[in-house]
């Protein structure tokens, strides 16, 4: 058919001790994987965790997918971190989801960098790491990618758990693999990045390729990765994932523990301490490269681009049941997106069930402690089809 | 009595072609300026522009406070920049404010580069430019410096308008010289900076001194000053200037002048492209020591705090009118910010009048063209006491 995609060589994912990067369960997958940007993929690395049983009819599939940040560990301990997993709220004995009843299948994203294949990933042509020359993918690059797992582990219909990137991938798998997708649960997510969204990642993107130790994305050799312009861009995120009132009632203007304001430029207020945390923390268990290629991928994102400008032509003839979940502080993603979708799916003939919950603590609460969210996705999973 | 503050001798701003600031009308002031955090401050250097004649009984004088990363060019050709004055709008014949009518006057803040004592300026004792050892300023040092200008030209009592930054010089100034102050236009602006205020402060912050240029704040003789850092400053407070609809309206996710996405790091999107712009651009007019200094003045701000934790005592018996205007898309101090405001002035027996005007431009309204601000601007410059 004339021109031949690139092939992109991979091979699995190369790792130093140096870079703190973990691995977990793993799969090399031949592929190819024909990326939107027209490149071939092959073969395709998957890190993944998996929690209970596939029963025999296979019906007690559930595919979890995590955020920007996010990878496969949801319900188990983080191997750099030692944390425990970033939603043992949600999933876990007892929990909505719940090994015992389901079989939970958590996979790190495409473009990561806990094991799938990314920009760390060991280009075979050059025995280097891909760095920048890994192409650019989108959400529903990831979203085949899974599938492509899904194959491998003998699943076939599943229903989809995401929030906030999650929630894309969920929508995503709902428009691409329609007779796939029992169930879709989007959580504090949006079918589109804004223009707002966007320039809060190009800040990230430019901090990150602005610290001299980025150098072009090929640093994964020289033991001093981009971390100071890396805990910028994760401290200009960071802000976007709580409420204004959130940060007052957890910082207002209270100052470190002295007396009075240094009068220099010490983190003198909570709130300052408390970013710089989070931004130094993070480069200890995230790659920059890999932040560069998903904050593209979500900005990428628009469903309704892809289908012809119309969201709701997305789920023409959709049999997946949707429930849909926003946060009345979340100004990332804030409710009117979430009713968009809404509106798309109620036009499109589709199942859909909708509920802005109230919280003080802005995009992140669907993370966090949410007994309201608890009880609308454990009902939702519980509902016969 | 006892403790006697350190001297910090200034002298004339020192620049060089190469750091392409520019100079201005000036006036070097003997001081000392008894700084909030103790430090003696002299001599004191401030540059200014001033537009009309003070009238005999010196009734018609107008001080214009300016923003952030404003200056004393209010209504002058930026000599940097070659762009007209910032608030032409507002200030010019035919205007609310009028040369024709009022003394009008503009001076740098403290801290700044346009030709104040700020960190650029040179250290009498080192013969060096004061870098990081400039005192720690806040806003009412920077309304102290200029009670001296004031004094300097004969100016007793005066009208004080401005926006954002420049409407917490007016409150500190009617809080700090009671009788000295006639009326006071405060727009878009806020009595303290919350914690997400100060989190984006610190995220500028945070970056410029990432930036390996800035080399501890002691770039000023290397020519080659920490711009990358400060671009990505400017470009994270630049979002929290404009309103997510505005983005949408101006930008939405439409693509740079190609047809189709890049699957690269390229600015695909017009906000991408923009963004990158307003980060380079104000590298070329703004000093990043100065960002540091005036961002940390703003997140000291808090007139509650320095009256007793409540906001009405600063305001206790003052005979100034106050106006205050919001817009409802601002987002960086929302109208609650000014109605806080107005609470406190009605606590306090003030004459206030407030109105929250529309606008799709969010916090940057006040800069902008805004007939409704302009009427109420002239209308309330031009009532009786």
């Amino acid at each position: 058919m004339g021109f031949r995609p690139p092939q992109f060589p991979t091979n699995r994912i190369s790792m130093t001790d140096d870079q703190r990067f973990g691995l977990s369960r793993h799969v090399t997958l031949p592929g190819p994987l024909r990326l939107d940007g027209g490149v071939l993929l092959s073969p395709v690395d998957i890190a993944y965790e998996t929690y209970g049983t596939l029963a025999p009819d296979g019906s007690n599939a559930i595919l979890i997918c995590h955020a920007l940040t996010g990878d496969q560990y949801v319900a188990s301990d983080h191997p750099i971190t030692g944390k425990p997993g970033w939603w043992t709220r949600m999933v876990g004995p007892g929990k909505p989801i719940d090994p015992a009843r389901h079989f939970i299948v958590c996979a790190n994203v495409l473009g990561s960098c806990m094991g799938s294949s990314g920009p760390a990933t060991i280009n075979l042509a050059t025995g280097c790491p891909a760095a920048m020359s890994f192409p650019v993918i989108t959400i529903r690059d990831m979203v085949r990618a899974q599938a492509m797992l899904l194959d491998h582990l003998g699943v076939g219909t599943v229903t989809l758990v995401g929030g906030s990137m999650g929630g894309m991938q969920a929508l995503s798998w709902a428009a691409t693999f329609p007779d796939r997708v029992t169930k879709a649960v989007v959580i504090a997510s949006t079918a589109r990045h804004t223009a707002q969204n966007i320039a809060f990642h190009e800040v990230g993107r430019q901090a990150i390729m602005a610290d001299p130790n980025w150098r072009g994305g090929d640093y994964y050799g020289e033991g001093d990765p981009p971390a100071a312009g890396l805990a910028v861009a994760r401290m200009a995120a960071h802000i976007t994932y709580l409420s204004e009132a959130g940060l007052t009632e957890k910082f207002g203007r209270r100052l470190q523990a002295r007396e009075a304001k240094s009068f220099g430029f010490d983190a003198d207020f909570q709130v300052e301490s408390y970013l710089r945390h989070q931004g130094l923390s993070f480069t200890d268990r995230f790659d920059a490269n890999s932040y560069l290629y998903i904050t593209r991928a979500m900005d990428y994102f628009d469903l309704a681009e892809e289908h012809g400008g119309l969201l709701a032509n997305a789920f023409k003839g959709s049999r997946t049941r949707f429930a849909l979940v926003s946060f009345d502080t979340d100004w990332l993603y804030p409710t009117p997106e979430s009713r968009a979708i809404v509106h798309a799916l109620n036009a499109a003939g589709a199942a859909v069930s909708f509920v802005e919950l109230s919280s003080p603590f802005g995009h992140d609460a669907f993370l966090l402690d949410a007994p309201e969210l608890n009880r609308v996705v454990d009902g939702f999973l519980r509902a016969a089809l």
